[in-house]
């Protein structure tokens, strides 16, 4: 995926022009041809829409019914990529939602909507977002059958798979044919670069958004020339909804900038569909910049292989050594059964944990080259340390000596002290030197003060039964079941 | 020096107060006790009285009769302690200044000057300071003569030696039998605690400085007793020149508290002579913090050696091989051939280089845990490592991605550099990890880029001579030179 091998591309059609040069008439066409190509790939065939709309249209049967018997007003909505045909070919997910009139209760809703899930798919499983849903397979597609609210705006919604049809209908007026095949690209693109999901672990661009924003910027080459520009924060508002909130705010002036955007992210686009919502808020200032990177490199020299997400060789123990001893730094890795939660659920307490535990090093002065964290079913908080021991004494700076009350103080606990070196005066303060409580990283992680730091609810719970500490090449035995975190780690792309 | 013997002490006459506790009057006489003691070893007896005067005398009737045959207006003063009766026992030092009228040119003062210094002191020779001027040995004391200007006021003069004069005067008319007896105790106090001494060796306490706080505070104790709560920082201003500054800079209210003091130091005496002045210029943070912490421990167990200073036992081999195993520490020494230069510009020099060299090593992740210098005939920037290794690696910032031709100029840098990883993307910026110039804090300080840190001119000349690196144990070789200031440095006291 990086530029190093473009020379070696046996797929791309950059031919002779410079790495950076200026856009020429024959770099736009080996762009078009490129995304032609890819175009072609990711499009489903009339095969595969037969297929999935004739499935969609008997379960979506099947659900009209079994949902207007026990409420007459309920009706029964096609959503996702696959409702707004910009599903990728090969994709096979059904979203099916069942609406159900406002006046009803929640209980009775999460009730039919149960009912009408297992009516529409006998195979089916219950599982459980905001509210509970039920899940299963036909015909090999997944599909999901939710009930939701059916209101007369997204403002109004009660959680937020209410809001899911009204991007379906924003959507669907919007997409042309032409644009429905550059949402394709745009997420397969995205898909290529590691930044295409919404979910807590990518932390990237949801499907939604994606959309939208091919629809903001006229197609997949407009977005890659507007996103190449991007000067963070980027705020989109398809549906000038800011000019409402002006309104309501009305000490908004250009005085103060961005000041008070109401988000406080990189990327914003406000959600046409409720002007409260950034539809971007779970996107990271590292996807955002990962696709402003791409967008550049692909556009000077657009090459197949970016839309292909390229999942690293596994990292074997030879070559991991190789690189510890190129770098000369002490990985610390503390290994653990993963805690049985979703990766939304997961990944969020990893990241908690693995900050925790990177400020725990850092703060008694093993200071951390860079970490990461991942998971299957053991989990592992990875920190690659620059300083891995310390020496035995600390030094501990006193009060001010004019300050007198602490100075006495300070003074009288440290004097006879027989560990304690000093106390002496530096500047106007006593300092002393006392012994360390962790001169080696292993001993601060092996020791109970690993659990005074920040750490996600769960994890602590998974520490607290058991744990492990590898240190420098001992990381070696993470080859087996992590090879390709570790390539990722140790050979890192943008 | 330090509290910890007090139980030991076998001169002091503590008895059984706590330590700590509130003044009693078994106290007060403690204090009475010890302070007549020290007064009567320091006062000089009359036999040494006499024997000064005497020489004095006649060295003033010498000085006065070359300078009237040269210029009949000039006249002779003594000045400095043995002037105002305010030296301890055994000091040596006699002070004529040779005062010529401010018509006289300065190069017929100087040479005026040094023609008076000759005939004064046969046996004398020259030394310079801010006016050229005779030294010499006269019956075992040591005797200067100084040529200055006799002016109107010191706001005056046209160099410090002009103020000399003011200060006696000044000092004179103030100063009775008792103030006089408590400037020596308190001379002797600062000496004890290694404080006393305007040289920028010490940057301590002056002897005008000393004796202008006794009679500000009314004698030895008073000063402890305000000493021992200072703020810094504190303004004494004995003649009230702070109303004429007032009135000359009518912005100074209230509000802006010590805003515009005009004084940047913890310790501020406005000199009686000169409005414009801190006679406590040079001290330092710590002899003001120094002088409060012996204050309040000697007010509250009064102890006769404080009064001595206490030359610690040089530390041996051994000793020093038992504190670097026990702080865990890796010490690195610069030993170089001290320049030959008077202490009141080496230590300066020394001080800016030991400055220099520290963030040096900090900026290059060799963390200083503390440091020092000293010199005899070698001189020696000696810092104590809490990290004297780092990895091969080192992190590297790139630009954030939004910004665009920075970004791509990095990116290309890097891109295809076999010895970078990376660039990779954290947050919303480009990183690479590169080559470290120096994984060692030997390797920083035998290189060429030592020389890019600041160092003292003079010091950075020696050093292009020649100089050593001592890493760890090797420092064991400065026992037999520095044992003292290597006691001082590994068993520090306030």
């Amino acid at each position: 995926m990086s530029e190093e091998d473009a020379e070696s591309d046996e797929h791309g059609t950059s031919g002779t022009v410079d790495e950076y040069g200026s856009s020429t008439d024959g770099e736009r066409d080996d762009l078009e041809a490129v995304v032609a190509a890819v175009r072609e790939r990711i499009e489903p065939d009339a095969e595969e829409r037969d297929r999935l709309r004739s499935v969609a249209d008997r379960l979506i049967e099947r659900a009209e019914t079994a949902a207007t018997d026990r409420c007459p007003d309920a009706d029964v909505m096609q959503v996702g990529s696959t409702a707004r045909n910009t599903w990728i070919s090969g994709d096979r997910d059904i979203d099916i939602f069942v609406r159900f009139p406002p006046e009803l209760d929640r209980e009775t809703l999460e009730r039919y909507g149960l009912e009408v899930g297992h009516e529409t798919l006998p195979e089916g499983h219950e599982e459980y977002a905001e509210h509970p849903y039920v899940k299963g397979t036909v015909e090999g597609f997944d599909v999901d059958v939710v009930p939701c609210f059916r209101l007369e705006s997204a403002t109004e919604i009660r959680s937020a798979v209410d809001r899911t049809p009204f991007h379906t209908s924003y959507l669907q007026a919007r997409l042309d044919d032409e644009l429905t095949a550059d949402v394709r690209l745009a997420k397969q693109f995205l898909k290529g670069i590691g930044a295409y999901g919404s979910d807590l672990r990518t932390r990237g661009f949801s499907g939604y958004l994606t959309e939208l924003l091919v629809v903001e910027y006229g197609g997949f080459r407009g977005l890659l020339e507007a996103a190449a520009e991007w000067q963070p924060p980027v705020e989109l508002d398809p549906e000038d909804h800011g000019q409402e909130r002006e309104t309501a705010s009305p000490s908004r002036s250009a005085e103060v900038g961005d000041a008070d955007l109401p988000f406080d992210d990189p990327l914003i686009v406000i959600d046409p569909t409720d002007p409260e919502r950034n539809v971007a808020a779970v996107c990271a200032a590292e996807n955002v910049a990962r696709l402003q990177h791409y967008a550049r490199r692909f556009l000077e020299a657009p090459r197949a292989e970016v839309f292909e997400s390229d999942d690293p060789d596994p990292l074997d123990e030879t070559a991991l050594r190789a690189h510890l001893e190129r770098r000369g730094t002490t990985p610390v890795a503390v290994r653990f059964e993963a805690p049985d939660l979703v990766e939304d659920q997961l990944y969020p307490q990893l990241r908690k944990s693995l900050e925790g535990i990177t400020t725990g090093l850092d703060d008694r002065g093993f200071d951390v080259f860079r970490a990461t964290t991942f998971a299957d079913d053991a989990a592992v908080i990875l920190a690659e340390l620059a300083v891995a021991d310390r020496p035995a004494v600390e030094r501990h700076d006193g009060p001010p000596i004019h300050v007198r009350s602490h100075a006495d103080g300070f003074y009288e606990a440290y004097a006879d002290d027989p560990d304690a070196y000093g106390p002496f005066i530096d500047g106007d303060r006593y300092v002393t030197e006392r012994p360390r409580e962790f001169t080696t990283a292993r001993g601060f992680l092996e020791s109970d003060r690993l659990f005074d730091v920040g750490l996600g609810a769960h994890v602590e719970t998974a520490l607290e039964d058991e744990y492990e500490v590898l240190v420098g090449d001992e990381i070696a035995t993470l080859c087996e079941a992590f090879g390709r975190e570790l390539a990722r780690y140790f050979e890192p792309q943008p």
